[in-house]
């Protein structure tokens, strides 16, 4: 089942469920009208929204309309718990041989970024900064949406807990990074709104691409048309559920937790790149001693999207433009 | 005007408007069901709450009851976006000198900790905790709620969108604080659920009290019945207004926001105490070489307060015991 919150001028957004191929919709007011009220009562809700989804499959669901994605805000719109997961330790291992950083870390203990969950942003709105002067990047994850995960829960009992799957493109602001890292007290200017694909999934729509609690498919990051990368999301070092373990050590998780993956990062990157660009620079440098791939730049486009085997885009895709604030 | 939810089984509670002695309630359901609701539509809620409050005032409330602090949630019961500011310098600078930390630092950039709004408890609910060993303390802050801030909001334009003062309990395990700020992600095993006061109130509430974008009274600390410290709101080196423009350097902020102050912390700290027991301990390491005071054991109970200058409670008591996880 696929599912996408679409703008209505309410900060939540209405509830559709969205058809496999992404061409149809059809609004689950009658069961759900938000997303927020699905996974506050997923357990009332899902029969429901799963007989509005056979319906929609079957073609006779009344009132289907076609799914236009730029009329999607995030699956989710707001969130109580976004945390970022960096559970790629190859990407962090990457920067750490090009800059010779000594980052601090335990073995077995995750790095997890709590962040904002109030402004996540629709995969195609234009993208609003300030300054170019801060080197902003993206990077390219996916992420898990939640019901309730009780304060003790297993890696098992917690991964049972992920209702929905989606990827995001968490927006980073370089020039930020090392200084709020160093400061030691999370990530501030650093990390501005995130954008989110139009659609979030159940884990068994992932077929076989959902195992060990992580997402194995491709992301596919293309920078003004040209591809980026295309790595995939199955060489997580801890998986979703060890993670939500890790969170839930001393309390309770609430429904609607977003968890990202951190950005996606494969030890093939010679064939496969990179989901952003800080990732590109680092082997540029540690391959040519500086940098040769630019920040991004006002007016420039991006674009991530995930595909199945038969090349069906499962989340629909990040397509936006950054712009200056006006 | 003072607002709490109460307990009604929902995620979100039931809003209701509290009498200034906080002796009486009335249901604010006719205006807004929650205070979800009202924080995401102000403007259009705000009257009709100050004509609910005005009948309150003056006796003619139909339904008016007897307001029952232990049956309340937190005020906002879920955020989209908690952030904990440590915006008492004086409280970093005693850490420092105990701990000989070299914690870096850059003048006129606060220290701004993203947390998580999934899980805030409401005043006198048993706390419960997986262990002692994780050396359980407190620390009693202010905290305000906003409105929608715009991106690049002036310290000004900022201050002018807080619509509530609160009081919190930054629960906090200290075993974790320094491991996780070394690490340089933020807060994760280090801060699990914080404990608001029962009643918000809008800042003209305040009168004098709110003045430069800091809350000018005593937070009254007391462990199991015996005086612990009652320093003032007044001394805070960044204003609420400071650290929200900070933030919304480059992205907008959004209604429902709580921003914590970060634990109270005087200068005079012999005369007054401290808000925290990391603080405490950190003055007796430094007039004796070791702590004496150690940290909360399960069957403790902590009891926050702010009182006005005629006496009057303004928040309703944080008063609740911590136990060990069943």
């Amino acid at each position: 089942m696929k599912l996408a919150s679409l703008k209505n001028g309410d900060r939540e957004g209405r509830l559709v469920v969205v058809s496999r191929d992404l061409r149809q919709a059809v609004a689950a007011d009658a069961v759900a009208p938000t997303m927020r009220h699905a996974i506050d009562h997923w357990a009332a809700c899902e029969s429901g929204l799963r007989a509005l989804d056979g319906r929609l499959r079957a073609g006779t669901a009344a009132g289907a309309f076609a799914f236009d994605p730029s009329q999607a805000m995030a699956p989710l719109p707001r969130s109580h718990q976004f945390v970022d997961a960096s559970a790629f330790l190859n990407h962090g291992d990457i920067m750490k041989e090009a800059y010779k950083l000594s980052i601090a870390s335990e073995p077995g203990v995750p790095i997890l970024v709590p962040r904002q969950g109030d402004d996540f942003r629709g995969p195609s709105a234009d993208y609003e900064l300030p300054t170019e002067a801060d080197q902003t990047d993206f990077e390219g994850e996916f992420a898990v949406i939640t019901d309730d995960v009780p304060m003790g829960a297993s890696a098992a009992e917690a991964l049972s807990r992920v209702r929905l799957v989606t990827l995001l493109n968490d927006v980073s602001m370089r020039a930020y990074v090392f200084k709020e890292v160093s400061l030691g007290f999370g990530m501030m200017r650093a990390k501005p709104a995130t954008v989110f694909a139009p659609v979030a999934v159940t884990p068994d729509e992932l077929g076989p691409a959902w195992r060990g609690g992580r997402v194995h498919l491709d992301l596919r990051v293309s920078r003004n048309g040209e591809w980026f990368g295309h790595p995939n999301g199955g060489e997580m070092d801890f998986g979703f559920g060890e993670l939500l373990a890790y969170m839930a050590y001393n309390r309770r998780l609430g429904a609607g937790l977003v968890l990202g993956s951190g950005t996606v990062s494969n030890k093939a990157h010679r064939q496969v790149g990179s989901a952003c660009l800080a990732e590109r620079r680092a082997l540029e440098t540690i391959e040519w001693g500086q940098a040769r791939t630019g920040w991004m730049a006002f007016g420039e486009r991006l674009r991530m999207e995930a595909t199945d085997a038969n090349g069906q885009s499962v989340f629909g895709a990040i397509d936006f433009r950054l712009v200056r604030a006006s």
